[in-house]
């Protein structure tokens, strides 16, 4: 049985959702344990709405970090912090993963503390998987190194590749730096400086990559530093919902218009599903010595319930021993 | 009256859309004198299809300058290309601005060899009017130049906010610095050191902007380094065409929404209007010694006369010694 530490107490929507999350989870995948981290009381009042629900024990931690914390004195102060207690519960054998929709930074740091880094990798990265069109292509580092080295970037693309490989079984995944320009020698210092090292790396290189090209399909893993990468990620989100606030606006807009889009409505909603963050999941912190996944902020049950799925498949794909692996042949 | 050279052979579309861009302007702006350089058998097989036109007088150029050329090298090597010509004709007095959709490395480094750069600006920028919901912001640089010092983007910020100010007519307009988080200490090592300086300068500065505010309208100018500028707006444009795409796919499905189509076309097809290039016009080369314009690649002639119109604007409204006197004063 894979064990999966939730922190119930983490996100903007804790820990109704976070609880919901662990309890559609726990139905859908009777398989799992699911342990909630976080006030009991306040967890149990949660659950108590549900009648139908899996294993879902109980594990007491008095405090919570926030999202506006400083991540690194925020774990250190609160020692019996939700995050501090879940990663422990990681490091003492009592759980396979770690789930939560709290402060990135503070679950980076309270993990690397606890569980420390795998062995040859020197910086863990967050990747996302972002959905487009057809697919989805995993894009990391998404924020957690926002100065990076060329080894780094090589590093994300070995982990990137390993993880599209073992978890979301991508055979000979693509993977592509992120670039301004399709030629090697287009870009900045540290994409040019990365190029031959990404070359050389037991990956399948496809090369440069250009933003135009992301939504098209044409990489299974991108790779960029977390400055960019943040900066993408946020910006794709406004824009969509931006496109369909437009839409609405637009269309709404006289009778022939609303009669229109009285016939459209359902299927402009699940266009907007679509493009809305809901169906992310989690994104996984590779380079921690333990399955880590951060959800988003904004998470909702689904969402939850998405990145306790693929912590799971994290663990039963091995990915934390696929990259030790490559950590050591180095 | 203001006389543009516009750079005939350049882009996808020329000299077809550029020269009937020309026509176009002359026709809505007729105390503008614009300058066809390039060949002049070609120009004038394509002036010939027009009949109400203003005053066009060609320049022969022999030579063009491809997009995928080293732009530099193609600059020294093919002296008689139309983009030297048109820096030429700036140089000697006989054209108060350049327009050109051809190579954008080419443009930068024809219009530095011949203009050179302003006094006290160490390096120009490529700033483009981004289209927003509500209105339009500026952003710089759009990929001049991919490795930044704080002290280049202090000077983009205080050249976006000077060209805000006296050709977009904006009062007091507010500058922001791209970034990934609102506070001062968020950021790469690059974003952190311009802050302070940004502060301190001659500006408006809003502080960091992050990339889900760029089309929330909350500045009006938005500076960043060039590698980042240009992922985000190539991002931007993909990311609007595949909305476009996903919603033409998803409503031509089924009867109902066959119907609801139909009603809506002419209003998406505005929409994809709205979102498309062009309308964005040129992106002015800030801190040229000369008004410089680089219209899209792709650009047709709609968007080559708004190129036309900003450049004489940018005439009108002093650009270039706005921007002498900021670089005096520091």
């Amino acid at each position: 049985m894979i064990r999966i530490a939730l922190d119930a107490m983490g996100g903007d929507h804790a820990p109704a959702e976070t609880v919901k999350g662990a309890v559609l989870a726990s139905q859908e995948y009777p398989d799992l344990e699911i342990i909630l981290v976080g006030n009991p009381d306040k967890i149990n009042a949660e659950l108590n709405k549900y009648k139908n629900k899996g294993k879902l024990p109980v594990v007491a931690a008095s405090q919570k970090i926030e999202m506006g914390e400083h991540p690194a004195q925020a774990v250190k102060q609160k020692k019996d912090a939700s995050i501090n207690i879940a990663a422990a519960l990681v490091k003492e054998g009592k759980a396979d993963a770690i789930v939560s929709a709290g402060n990135t930074g503070a679950l980076m740091a309270a993990t690397l503390f606890k569980l420390g880094r795998i062995s040859g990798i020197e910086r863990p990265a967050i990747a996302t998987e972002f959905p487009l069109p057809a697919g989805k292509v995993l894009l990391l580092d998404m924020g957690a190194n926002v100065d990076c080295k060329p080894k780094n970037l090589e590093q994300f693309a070995i982990m990137g590749s390993l993880y599209a490989k073992h978890v979301l079984h991508i055979n000979n995944p693509r993977v592509g730096l992120l670039n301004i320009g399709e030629e090697k020698e287009k870009g900045n210092e540290l994409t040019r400086e990365s190029w031959p090292l990404l070359k050389n790396a037991p990956i399948n290189f496809i090369g440069n990559v250009e933003s135009k090209e992301i939504l098209k399909g044409g990489a299974d893993v991108i790779v960029c530093d977390g400055f960019v990468g943040n900066l993408i990620l946020k910006f794709a989100e406004s824009l969509a919902a931006s496109v369909f606030n437009i839409l609405k606006t637009e269309l709404s807009k006289g009778m022939i218009n609303k009669l229109g889009i009285g016939l459209l409505m359902p299927t402009l909603f699940k266009i907007r599903k679509k493009l809305s963050s809901d169906d992310y999941g989690g994104a996984p912190m590779l380079g921690v010595n333990g399955v880590v996944f951060k959800a988003h902020g904004r998470a909702k049950a689904e969402a939850i319930k998405n990145a306790i799925r693929e912590s799971a498949e994290a663990v039963t794909g091995k990915m934390v021993e696929a990259i030790s692996h490559a950590g050591d042949t180095k």
